[in-house]
């Protein structure tokens, strides 16, 4: 069963549910406006479900809601940001706002932070950078889940890569984790008894299975063999050791959610050729792309393109929440003695 | 059967040959230290015969021999270069060379190359980067060869990726194309009537196919499903119209391997945190995860460490070159006045 909620109602609400819990008006609202896009977009796993990580988070003591996003280094290049304990999105969101201006001022931009929460989804911060006309390329590590077959650990997180470029009308958005599949995905199958297919994850002693439960307990398999651990890796390093943050294997934390580091930066088009000619190739690109020779029914999409069309959507019919995450959602809501 | 030659004399052959070839001397020598580099990283595809490629396209007047290697935009953090249309590879090193020193002067330097060939492996110039105690990211975009199923055309090319990070020993060298498998594995199943895995390929009407013949007239398959498509999307673009160069799908020329555009960043760690800390860090970092628990015979290999490896070993022992490879490298030489 799902509850279908207006996108502004449920701004509305978050904002109001995470100002209760003493977290400074400016970042509410950055927060809710993160986790609403993502459920506008499709990605529930970064929508309000995480809230309700954030929000158990503040409560035990986890994440500090009235962090001092203070910067630890700042140069015409680059900037390097603290987040004291806070939920990431205020602090990613800093770090996105100084990239940007020194992308404008330079051609380039390259920011980070550490100690902090979980950043919710990477496509919110390279949107804006292609909102305002610049390339953004997106990193974040997370705890370590992704193994190798062999391995009676998990090596890596499943530490996502995005990129937005900017056109004339949507941007293109790439947002993705380095796991075959999602988490999420094998929380599913678990609930519903279903086997998952080979190729996604390992048991706790390194061994294929399509089993859930044993996946549950294992490690998930990176995406593309070695090509995706490789690259998984490389996340985990940009993320951690080049900025000074924890690695996936050492995050500590009590979260499902902790982050290690988030490294961004924005590059303007500017350095190489005009804004204009860049946006008009854009969209002869994505157009030639799309009306290439194909079966009927089959389309050509761009990153980010599906999102896109469930933005559309979602905007106009509105969100559905499963009924579990609405009702614990509105549970919250009361104890804080807000009216939902 | 296979002809072993010592790296040195594979290297001095080479660069006779492209200097005979009227190629400048000083890029004869980055050429042919780039393919023998290749070489000796059992990353035959992109060593010797990768040079056959080079060779045969200034016989034929496609290569440019003699190219004015020339900036066209500079700034502090970014460079444009314009390739003449001369073989990638000492394009690509201009490139690299000023971005290095951006990156050591500002933390972080872009830099772009456009009407140029193909700039080899894409490793040689992260390894120059780390070497230089930078992060580097290198990425290129090649003629289109992958497609997803029910697109009876390709889409984008191979497109790769680079990273190099450095530790105190060997740098971390991740150098992935975006395709499942490489477009040499499917020719040489088809020579030896061998049937490619599912998943690798599909034929020219978008059906997958085993048949490696009809995969050699069909398209590869992006590594990781829509994932790895997107990232060749992504690179496409980066390679293309941010810097002004052609798209997968337009680029021209004769030979099998031009390039669209090269898109090269160095990165300091300086700009986080002091570089001993960083390597030290990056030590432990190592050490760590190839301590974790595993099966016996089982180890957990750093990107770039099978190839570290390989060059240790065919460093002392010798390159081992194809009969065929070799036989038309001694005959080029010969024709050209060259003994071998």
């Amino acid at each position: 069963m799902v509850k279908v909620v207006s996108p502004g109602e449920l701004k509305s609400l978050l904002f109001k549910v995470f100002k209760a819990l003493n977290v400074y008006d400016e970042h509410a609202e950055l927060i809710a406006d993160s986790l609403v896009c993502a459920n506008l977009r499709c990605v529930d796993s970064h929508g309000v479900s995480r809230g309700l990580d954030f929000i158990n988070g503040i409560r035990v003591g986890e994440i500090n809601p009235r962090p001092n996003i203070r910067v630890i280094r700042e140069d015409s290049a680059s900037v390097l940001i603290d987040g004291d304990r806070g939920i990431g999105i205020p602090v990613a969101y800093e770090v996105t706002r100084r990239v940007i201006e020194k992308a404008k001022r330079l051609g380039v931009g390259v920011g980070a932070a550490k100690n902090l929460w979980n950043v919710g989804a990477l496509a919110y911060y390279v949107m804006k950078i292609a909102n305002e006309g610049l390339v953004g390329i997106a990193l974040a590590n997370a705890r370590a889940r992704i193994s190798i077959p062999g391995v009676k650990s998990a090596i890596v997180g499943t530490n996502p890569i995005a990129v937005g470029i900017p056109t004339a009308s949507e941007p293109i958005i790439l947002d993705m984790a380095l796991s075959t599949a999602a988490f999420g995905k094998i929380v599913l199958a678990a609930r519903k008894g279903e086997k998952i297919p080979e190729g996604w994850a390992l048991n706790k002693e390194g061994k294929p299975t399509t089993d859930p439960k044993e996946a549950l307990e294992g490690f998930l398999l990176p995406v593309g063999g070695y090509k995706g651990f490789g690259l998984a890796v490389v996340v985990d390093i940009l993320c951690s050791i080049f900025i000074g943050a924890p690695y996936s294997l050492v995050i500590s934390g009590k979260g499902p959610y902790t982050q290690g580091g988030f490294l961004i930066m924005a590059m303007s088009p500017n350095m190489f050729r005009s804004y204009d000619e860049f946006v008009k190739d854009m969209d002869n690109y994505v157009s030639t792309l799309k009306s290439l020779p194909k079966d009927p029914g089959v389309e050509i999409l761009m990153p980010g393109e599906p999102e896109a069309r469930c933005y559309k959507e979602r905007l106009s019919k509105g969100i559905p929440l499963d009924d579990e995450i609405w009702g614990q959602l509105v549970k919250i809501s009361k104890e804080l003695g807000i009216n939902v």
